[in-house]
């Protein structure tokens, strides 16, 4: 199905152009405005009937740091090694230095690059959102857990999740403003055309086939091509072998266009793929920020994160590692039904009541609100190191929020990809560049690895994105 | 450096073989004897002085069952649906379930396919051992918790690893009785010759590239080539990028061919890769089976598993998911000094001490002793599920055996590697099979995925070895 088609086999090409882009979200439109920056004859190929992608349904968040005018403006220290630690504890283990490296040091400049071509950030910052979009226009949030235990031990915390001028999700916008740059460019975008499969040249990627409206298309790149076609979290057979826990998510975050068909048909040619396993959860518990204050158990009735960690942190830990199974305990303090309106599903008089009600065992139970509630009243989490302000002991009735994967949402997506380096490249196991052959967003694996923070998705698109577009430009420069 | 050589630029062959296999340790005996059986005229390329890889350094524990005769005598019933019932459990999430009812069903045909070959097994069953060989020259053992948590739950308990009359780690043994059968057949095997690629004609694997004493050899394959080269825990980079915990561990189980090789030269003709991030990782903390009586505490002073469990279940929760640190607390009733020599790093007059000693909270820590002991005096473990003759309430001066991964022996090897059909076909990522190509043994990603029991490597190595000989050789009536 995705095997290459050899050149030689190839008659006559349809079209040809400098740099082919598979793929329009943000990685793709990064790219293609790259390569056209670049001078290259550039042609966009996107499956769906308009670009977009999964980057158009997302919250607008990306993720930007190391000294943005935003983050100055709004009073935040911060600098590229700062970011980068933050990012290698949060998104790890396993991040790939090089390409965070890279990635925080060019961050100020990515922010520009976006203002440049017609994204507005308002400098104002957005306290209490817990890693959601802000509820309006504001340009700054907290989106990681950067300032809660682990990520506000091992760097300085700074707000990086910065948000257009937009007064709703804002995922939509970006694309809409980016793709209106790209319109106004000599760029050629086809829409409702499918990639099949990469058109090769012994061990160099020369074009790609395409089928649009039943008719095959044959494009040659005589620079390069750039894979910015998604992830694979709808294609079912990919996720059972690589992620099965994702199957049992109420809710996959997505297109029907992330099959996977990036990375079929680059592994076809040899490329190698990394973290295939890894993915996001995000379990929205909050905001209300107030949430934080209850104490989440496992399904043996013990805490195994802090509260108030990033939602993906709690969402990643409940599926990879608990097995779905989680309850969050609350007083009539803490009690409030939250955004995506998460209610109660009993109250109970008693610890042993409560137990009795999620089966968890009541002694084990009694000791973990025991030992949690002590040190809350002394203002101290030496279990998880929740912050201070979101201590405070529960007191009966207690009521419960069913926190299980069957019951509540698992918002989730794959995170693993195509190898490539910093550039952009595709490599082999070898560690070899595929000629001919770049990538970008989540077609490939990016900055997060084994954790999330809001926003990485769009700002590593973005970023590696347009590496991917210079380097395919580039190979025209060495080839020419 | 493993990219295919296209026929083409291959002028004349050195070799000619019907069967290639690549790698002489268990999986590649087993391929190369079914193909000699098949009638195919059979090549066989080690890179080493000799046959016997990491197998030979094993233990020797075949894992067998479904009512092997062993079994069978012994008293314990057991059938293909209970075996895969129970490794479903253990050696998952993800087991292949296609796989997973192959091997089960023709486990009792491959037990006697050993015996036919000049192995022989003892119809004694020795009780003690925790998933070790045994001692002695028995026959059967318990090798992956089938009797404990969460196994026996799942499945009726049977103990499936068998072990051939030996009086010491058999892994050589059994490389020995099986390498002298194939010196018996007509089989060429041609050792310090180390294959380093693949040459294709289109899609088709046709043959490899070797090198032996600085010297090209190129070998014809008329019907298929089986990959049977072991894992890549040898490989530093590979591991850092797939299994990075395997950094830290202070024992690698395998040899300086474990490099990756035949995964890398799989994949660079379009072969899918699965279950890369997984691993086995075994800390020998029993026997003897006494020290289960104590409580394993994490970094926080929480337990995270029964103590009674499977040697690699507690290894892998320790370096997957408690990042490597770990304490067992035994008091005087409890302690020895285990097999490998484990000694307590301090003892304890109280609670407060031993928490100090350890850094872990002493609140947390009391908690969890409290509740472990209240239970274990009625002979309950609620949240464990400890087998009650593993339950006793601990007194002070309590021990602590240190179990951090900078500590104590941590054995670790890959799990992860190419995706191939239950006839050992490797297959692309649209899981269509790469004709001529076939795989088995830790080049693949075999039964065992996210767990382990001891004995599945040696026999999936056989089972899918067997498939993949038998396979190739088919590939070549298929083409004849």
């Amino acid at each position: 199905m995705s095997r290459p088609r050899p050149a030689a086999d190839v008659d006559a090409y349809d079209l040809t152009a400098d740099v082919i882009v598979v793929g329009l979200g943000i990685a793709g439109v990064a790219a293609a405005l790259e390569a056209v920056e670049a001078g290259a004859d550039t042609l966009v190929l996107e499956a769906a009937a308009a670009g977009g992608g999964t980057s158009a349904l997302s919250g607008g968040i990306v993720y930007l740091g190391g000294g943005t005018p935003v983050q100055e403006a709004c009073g935040f220290d911060d600098t590229a090694e700062n970011m980068a630690r933050f990012l290698a504890e949060a998104c790890g283990p396993g991040v790939d230095r090089g390409k965070l490296e890279a990635f925080c040091e060019g961050s100020v400049e990515l922010y520009h690059w976006l203002t440049d071509h017609g994204l507005e950030f308002e400098h104002t910052f957005y306290a209490t959102t817990a890693g959601r979009e802000p509820p309006d226009t504001s340009g700054l949030i907290y989106s990681g857990g950067e300032d809660a235990h682990p990520g506000a031990e091992v760097a300085t915390p700074a707000p990086r999740g910065h948000h257009p001028r937009y007064p709703d999700a804002a995922g939509v916008h970006i694309m809409d403003v980016l793709l209106a740059e790209l319109d106004r460019t000599a760029a050629r975008v086809l829409t409702s055309t499918t990639v099949e499969r990469l058109i090769v040249d012994g061990h160099r990627v020369v074009g790609v086939e395409a089928r649009a409206g039943g008719k095959a298309i044959r494009a040659e790149a005589r620079g390069g091509v750039a894979l910015t076609a998604g992830g694979f979290v709808f294609n079912d057979d990919m996720v059972a072998r690589h992620t099965p826990e994702l199957l049992r998510a109420n809710l996959r975050i997505g297109t029907d266009h992330d099959d996977g068909r990036g990375i079929r048909m680059a592994q076809a040619v040899g490329a190698a793929t990394i973290n295939m396993s890894a993915f996001e959860c995000a379990v929205p518990i909050t905001p209300p920020l107030g949430l934080m204050r209850g104490v989440i158990v496992n399904a043996r009735g013990l805490r195994f994160v802090n509260e108030d960690a990033y939602t993906g942190r709690i969402g990643i830990e409940l599926l990879a590692r608990q097995d779905g199974e989680g309850y969050l305990i609350v007083d009539e303090d803490v009690y409030e039904v939250n955004l995506v309106g998460m209610q109660a599903m009993a109250v109970a008089e008693t610890i042993e009541e409560l137990a009795e009600e999620i089966r968890v065992p009541a002694d084990a139970l009694a000791a973990t609100l025991d030992v949690y509630n002590r040190n809350a009243s002394e203002g101290r989490d030496p279990l998880f190191h929740k912050r201070p302000e979101m201590l405070k002991p529960l007191a009966p009735p207690l009521g419960i929020i069913d926190l299980r994967v069957e019951s509540t949402f698992y918002a989730v997506f794959t995170l693993g990809g195509l190898w490539t380096d910093a550039d952009g490249a595709v490599l082999s196991e070898d560690g070899e560049a595929i000629a001919g052959l770049h990538a970008a967003g989540r077609t490939t694996s990016g900055i997060a690895v084994r954790g999330y923070v809001s926003g990485i998705s769009l700002a590593d698109g973005l970023f590696f994105g347009r590496r991917a577009g210079r380097s395919a430009a580039i190979d025209l420069a060495g080839t020419a």
